[in-house]
Parts: structure tokens; sequence; C-alpha cells
């Protein structure tokens, strides 16, 4: 029996008791959790564990084996803290998401049928080098009362096993087991986990779309996760030049290599103002603008685009542009080329609007708004897992209601269905409050 | 370009126009349809049709090459179409599922976020020689906005064309483009359609356990599917024997092939009295029964089961019977053994039924009825694409609302992330009615 097999077993053992806890007991749990990553008597050990990975990595860095992104994402400090206590919180004041029929309906006289929410079971979650990802994840998981098995990028390895410290701690006070939430330490373990579809219920991948693809492409265990952000921009004709500009910068630069920035502007001839605003603001924020033809006609200076633009996903200040004809081009482009994660208009008229938000199928559809607010704690969904780009199950930003299944509960007195039929009983199919 | 790319890109197309349909509009199609199944002048042209694959489906059956119940499943005749209709009818009737918010929060001033359902988009559908099924998804694709490229099982040919126009036909009167339901009439044409991950959401499989393998094994795309209905009935030590029995035989007996049928029942020591009316009741309707030894020291007659027998889904008038030391023993049995399809306790003991209910892990969790009842039309879906022991996505009978999906719609006016956060705006996220 490897010790994986071990771990995920007792996870699910462990999970029964935490799917079971009312809840005023998890929301008890989940602001005491909250408390425990303010505390300013925990602060030094964390950070002391956070400076431990910091100086691996800084060598790293140095070495250039690891970008500075990667460096910057790894570093801990108590506003990081702060404001995933602010989620936990939030996750612990929002209602109850398990023991409650969503639908209860008579079937016939002393025959009811209710549909009540519960959780998947056991979660992998694997993720990137992200050490404020550990209370996060673990903050869904027990708003879900799912178990999880964690594995965390190994630059992050002392901050997570000091996270998970904290976690398993304010488990234990709550008379939990810790062993709900386990902490896999080897890069060989990952594997294994992709292996243990039998005990591990749904997988959550997070990290790089090569990352992401490896993942599906070595389990069976259903994977959750977004293998690609491809998303667009579109300047329609009534687009307001000003809007325009600042959307489009907070959009492109706010956290380029976020999945949920835009790799590509669409504009119609009609928005050509709305364009040039674009590119002024965009080139002053240091952005490289790779543009079509079209495009180049009206700002010269512009690097030409290719046509292996058009489905790059830069995750860098690197920006395509596109002339597209209008709104049925720019439909025909996004449903060429987007990867279904998030798409926006910018536009003043109602019936454009209208139609790219019916027409576009994508998880996240936005109107004038930046593309960046995709985003679970932004939704105000606590926090989230991770945004799916799948269609299955949770689609977008995956809180903790993402993480339930349902089991159908039916209570009788003997019936059989023998009893039903033409000429014989009759459902009678009331739904009850 | 194959065929069924074309197929399946023009069902694309059409899908959107479905989609799109108003819900008096959508409501008022499903009645049509359900009125052209009753048309009795269209009914001789559907017996006519179906005879066709009758007679080739009975020489078939002298050489020995189908069974008699998959000849039976063949027939159609004014019940079967008359129940049909029935489900359409309730289909017609039930609430609209598409374009109405499930969710709608403020996240600021202005900036309003819907979550809206919608559908997957295109199903491909891979069923069994049993021509009733084809109206049936296509209510259910119908009413919930999805395209369907249908692949029906070879002996239905026949019927299943002349169901498909009859489908063809209503739609088209409607102002409906045909295209979006779809019939593959080729048996190579399976394994296209499993190649179509781009163009195809989700393949609902029906049929056999190694053919649903089969089906997910090759494929890329999400499959929806039971690969086993490995149900258990358990009888508990405040079980009366009269409803115990009543029960055992619907459960087993009503339909052996069906996946909701139980194939091991378990009883404690103190149940003996149910046992025993049980096994007298499953042998005078014809059961063999293949027992533990703990049975077989109370009823010697029967033959004794082998541990391969508690893995068994016999789907014939075969049922396994073991005894368990108690609700632990059970719970215990049906986690090692069960398929997580439909469960089913005999009791009188509140306290028990409350456990059993509350722990078992299964789509289907009953007190004191048949499992035969874990079915779409008996739980008031209308009708059912399918029973899914699957967690993720719909789980138990899937009727209309399990292939949706759903978009996040977000509108603003030219709000951007970079202006909240500490010390700058920060969320309301308020839940609007």
């Amino acid at each position: 029996m490897s010790k994986i097999r071990d771990q995920a077993r007792a996870a699910r053992k462990a999970g029964r008791s935490l799917a079971a806890l009312p809840g005023p007991a998890r929301s008890a749990l989940l602001h005491d959790l909250a408390a425990a990553l303010r505390d300013p008597a925990a602060l030094p050990g964390l950070l002391a564990a956070n400076a431990e990975d910091l100086a691996l990595a800084r060598a790293a860095l140095e070495r250039g084996e690891i970008d500075p992104a990667r460096y910057k994402r790894l570093g801990l400090d108590a506003d990081k803290l702060a404001s995933v206590a602010d989620g936990l919180d939030q996750l612990a004041a929002a209602p109850e998401l398990l023991g409650r029929a969503d639908l209860r309906r008579e079937l016939d006289e002393g025959l009811v049928l209710e549909r009540v929410p519960c959780p998947l079971g056991v979660l992998g979650v694997v993720f990137e080098a992200r050490p404020d990802a550990v209370p996060q994840i673990g903050g869904l998981a027990l708003k879900s009362g799912n178990a999880a098995v964690l594995k965390g990028g190994r630059e992050a390895l002392h901050s997570n096993r000091a996270l998970v410290a904290v976690l398993h701690r304010v488990l234990a006070a709550h008379g939990q087991d810790p062993a709900c939430i386990a902490l896999l330490e080897q890069r060989e373990e990952l594997e294994e986990l992709l292996g243990q579809h039998d005990l591990i219920d749904l997988i959550i991948a997070r990290g790089g779309k090569a990352f992401v693809h490896h993942v599906q492409a070595n389990t069976r265990i259903p994977v959750m996760g977004h293998a690609e952000g491809l998303c667009h921009l579109y300047l329609h004709a009534a687009a307001d030049p000003a809007m325009a500009a600042a959307v489009a910068v907070d959009a492109k630069c706010s956290y380029p290599a976020a999945c949920n920035a835009i790799e590509t502007l669409l504009w119609e001839p009609a928005a050509a103002p709305a364009l040039d605003a674009c590119v002024a603001a965009l080139t002053a924020a240091g952005v490289e603008l790779r543009a079509c033809e079209q495009t180049r006609a009206r700002h010269p200076d512009l690097r030409p685009a290719t046509d292996a633009d058009w489905d790059s996903e830069y995750g860098a200040l690197i920006l395509a542009i596109r002339q597209v004809p209008g709104l049925d081009g720019a439909l025909a482009h996004i449903e060429a080329h987007g990867s279904r994660h998030t798409e926006a208009i910018i536009t003043e008229d109602a019936a454009a609007a209208d139609r790219f938000l019916a027409e576009v199928d994508a998880a996240d559809v936005f109107l004038n708004v930046s593309t960046r607010f995709a985003d679970g704690y932004r939704f105000g969904l606590g926090a989230e897992v991770g945004i799916s780009t799948g269609k299955l199950h949770a689609r977008g930003p995956v809180g903790a209601s993402g993480l339930l299944t349902y089991r159908w509960l039916l209570r009788g007195h003997g019936h059989i269905t023998r009893d039903y039929g033409p000429g014989k009983r009759r459902f009678t199919h009331r739904d009850l409050p």
C-alpha cells in the first residue's frame, strides 16, 4: 500500500465528519482559520518558512532557472495573508451549502423525492508555487465539505508546510481529523496521485497550459482547470475612446501573466478613435503591439502581426491588434480563436451589447469592463480554486459551490413501480416548498 | 471535410436559433411534436418502418444473434408513442430553462454580474436499438436548446429514420433548421463522431457497460453515462417482511435488464423474517438466488454464492444474497461493491433510515421503496437522457436541466480592476432579486 493511497483513504474518512459539520460549526472553523492567518504571534514563523523558500528561489532566479514573476508569486507578507483571511471570512459568512434540499417533490402520496447537495469527496489539487493558494484552497474545501490532497509547486515547500500546519492546528482545535487536508511533498507523488481514480473524485489543476494538458493526458480522474486563457477585447463602433483605453490597459497590464488578461484587441473601422486611444495608452504603458495590415495602415509604426499571433497566449506585455469588419467579424474571430474563457466588448450601443452578450460562447462575457474582473474573489465567491474553461460541471471562476454534487433521496412506504402506468396509479409530481 | 464534421457544424449553427427560441415558442414546438406522435394519420408510416426493423431483427433472433430483450425493446406501438408524447407534453409544460439569470449580484455601483443558464451546444448521443429513445432524446435536446447528433443502434435504423423525419417536419413547421437534429446511419460513423472534440460538447452514451467503457476510452469529449448499475437492497432489523418482499420482487423482476434493478440483497440477522419473506416471493417469481454461507444456514436449498457474485451485474433474474452484521456492515459492503447508482434500505427505524440516507455515497439513496423508481420520468423530469453514475455535472437521472451550462455576464461602465484593493474601492457584493 503506497503512502499516497493511505493519505487519500485517511482524507476520505476524515472528510465524512467534515461533510457532516453543522453550518455554524463550519463557519466558526473558517473564521478561526482567518484569525490564525492574521495572528501576529504566528506571523514570524510563516515568514521564516517563506524566507527559506525565497532564498532558494533567489538563487534559482539568479541562475535563470525561474522567471521574476514566479519569484514574485512566491513571496508571503502580512498583506497577502490578510487578504486571504478576508476571503475566508467571506466564505464563513456565506450561506451553508450542504445538507439542505434544493428540490423537494411529491411523486405520489407518501412518496417524497429530495435532491440534496453534498461534497464530491476527495479533491486532488495541483497548484503553482504560490503559498497563499494553500489556505484559499483549504478554505474552499472546508466550506464545501470536501477532503483535499494538495500538491503545491516545489519552490513553495517550506511555506506550504507551515500553512498546512496552521490548517491542521485549527482543524484539531475544532475536533476535526487533520488528515482531511493532506500535503504531498515529493515531485514524483504527482503521477501517483493522478493514478488514484478510485480514491480521488476530482483533480483541480492550476498552472501553465502545458502543465494542465499534461495532467489531463495522464489521469482517468475528471480534471477541472483552464488550459488556456486567450481573451479578446472588442472595440465596437460606439466605443467610448477614453473608456476603451482605460479598460485595455487594465485588461493587459494589471497582471499580464494572468489567464484573464487580454491577448488580442479587435476593432472595427468606425471605432478608429477608440483604437487610437488604446494604441497611445498601451504604448505609454510599455506594451509591445503586433498589428494586422489594416491596423498598420493607421499606425505604421506598429510591428506586423502574423497569423500565429491570433492564437498566442503571450502572458506578457504583448498584445495583438486586428481590424474586423464589424460585430459579425468580431464574433467569428472570437469563435475561431478564443479559448471560451473571458471576452469583452466596449460599446455604448445597447443592441450591439445585447448581441455580443447573447452570442459569445465563453464562460465570462463582459460589457464595458476589464476582463480581469473574471475572478472568484471579485465575483463574490469568497475565493476560487481556479477558472474552468470546460462547459461541464462548474464554468468560469469556481468557488465552493462548484465543488459539490448532489444525491437524490426518495422516501416511501413500500411503494413499488409495478403499481404505476396506464390504467394504474399516476404520479402527482407536485413540487413542495 | 467529412460528412460528420459537416453535420456537426450545421447542427451547431442550427442550434443557435434553437437556443434563442422564446419559452412559449419552445413549448409550442414540444406540444406539436407530442401531437405528431399521437397523430393517427402518421401511425401507419411509423409502424411500417418499425416492421422492417422487426423483420430483420426477428431473423437475427432466430439465428441467435440478438436476445429476446433486445428484440422486445425494438418494437413500437401506439401505447409506447403515447407515453413518449406524454413525456414531451410534460417537458413543454415545465418552466423554461434558458435565458433567465439564476444569480444576480451587484459587485459595485453600476457593475452587475449575472449567471445565465445556456445550452452546452451540440450533444453526441449514442444509444441502444430502442426507437422511442429518438423522440425522447430529441425532446430533451429541444427543451435544453441543444443541437444533437444521434447514433442509434443499427437494428432500429428504419424506425429511427421515420421518427427523425417526424422531428424534422415539426422543426421545419416552426421555422427551425432541421439540421439541429442529425441522425448518423453507419456503424463506422461512431468512431468518427467520438473524434470531433472541437465540435461536440458532450457525448451521452447509453447501452451496456462494455459499450460505455469503449466510448469513454475512445474520445477526448466528456462522456455522460452509466457504466454500471450494481444496486443493493438492504433489509434492516426493523424491516417489515411483507414490504421487503414486495419491494424486492419489484426491484429485481419488473425489468431485470434495467440498470436500476437490484443485484444483491443484504440482510442482518435480526431481519430474518424479512429475508424469509423475500426468499419465498423471489423464488415464486422465478429468480435464481445465490446465497452466502450464513444465508444458506437458514435456506439450505439456495445455490452457494462465490465472491464474484458481489461484483456481478446480472441483468437477469438472478440475485445474490448476503448476510451482514448490521448497518455498518451494509454500508461497508455497499461502499466496496456498489456502483454509486441506486441503493435502498427497508426499515421502520427512523435512526437507521437517517444514517443510511446520510451516509451512502450514491446518486440515488432510497427508503422503503423499489430501486426502480430511479428514472427521469418517475422523478418528474419529463424524460431522461440517461442515468449518470459520475459525480461531476449531473448525477442520477439526467433530464433537460442536466444538459445546460451557464455563462457569467458582467455589465459595467468602464470599471477596471486597478481601482479596487486595500485603500481603494471595495466590492459591494450585494445579491439582487
